[in-house]
């Protein structure tokens, strides 16, 4: 890595926990340059505008959160050991934070659905990847005839993801991890009593 | 109510279905001005602050969100079909909104929790009215003899607004309204399989 990609590379690191927190978009660029110790100009070195670096730094803090589950997921082979290795990432999740500021994919989600098309687009993107992992997961259960061939996998996706967003809201709202750890239980008796033959 | 009370309301009126969609907090003075046709001043004779008009228009927001869950709770008695009649208004809030932008709850959650004590604070308070709401139907069941004894009211007001509020934010992000009816559908059947004698 060359030094400007370097450079590039502290301030994705150094922007996106705060981005995460305050907002991709509606983050004051003066709050940007305070957590980079960078001008205005210097960081416009690396990013052809705000909103690049605003979808450069959704990007970087999604592969962080994404990386946990990848680990999960290759430690285990079997359906039903993955889904249940996802389940125990998101248990963790309110109180061991894969990232400052909660779900990257929901914060990004709710601040632009209504107002910012190209991070929402971007959004969507990490939303399909997420959805597509436990789709896949459950595909492959059925395949492998672990899980009831009636289920159908994007279902049980959108089950999944809108309960542990959901739950992610909430154990941030009030600081309170029991409504991560209510869903996540609820999910894992799901798993059990619904999905398995 | 007063000329200043009128205009008060109408301010209120317009800028709610504003700052829910493009934030409470970071929606900027100037698309606050021209949504209500008024200069600064003219605001802030009605409102102490920006923050000030922010929490009265999310109090405002709720408000209209929540007359539709009082509606459907006054046709209702008996326990199963209050919880049913709730349910029957989130399965029409994806394409029959409540109020523009999706759920205020919700969205003032994610811009609040990292960033704004006075906003988090409120919409605390509208979301324990929420699963207040939720977890007093399931008490009444309990006792009433129709639901389970072993279930406990807010594990499960907390799955039903997790679940709930997670499928708004995807079927806002997709713009696609079958994230909810998957879920209300899935939500539908917790109760006939989990909760009902």
């Amino acid at each position: 890595m060359g030094k400007g990609e370097d450079t590039k590379q502290r301030i994705l690191e150094q922007t996106a926990p705060l981005l995460n927190r305050h907002g991709y978009l509606s983050t004051p660029l003066s709050e940007i340059m305070e957590a980079t110790g960078m001008q205005k100009g210097g960081i416009y070195n690396h990013f052809s505008s705000k909103e690049d670096l605003a979808l450069q730094a959704l990007d970087y803090a999604v592969q962080q959160v994404a990386q946990r589950f990848t680990r999960a997921l290759q430690e285990n082979e079997n359906a039903t050991d993955r889904l249940l290795a996802v389940i125990s990432v998101l248990r963790v999740y309110a109180t061991d934070h894969p990232f400052p500021g909660g779900c990257p994919l929901l914060n990004s989600a709710i601040e632009s659905d209504d107002a910012h098309p190209a991070l929402r687009e971007k959004s969507r993107q990490a939303m399909d990847r997420m959805r597509d992992m436990f789709s896949r997961i459950v595909a492959k259960g059925i395949a492998e005839g672990d899980f009831r061939s009636q289920i159908h996998p994007d279902t049980v996706a959108t089950i999944f993801v809108a309960s542990f967003e959901g739950a992610v809201m909430l154990s941030k709202l009030y600081r309170d991890p029991v409504h991560l750890q209510r869903v996540v239980d609820h999910l894992t008796e799901y798993v059990n009593r619904e999905l398995k033959r």
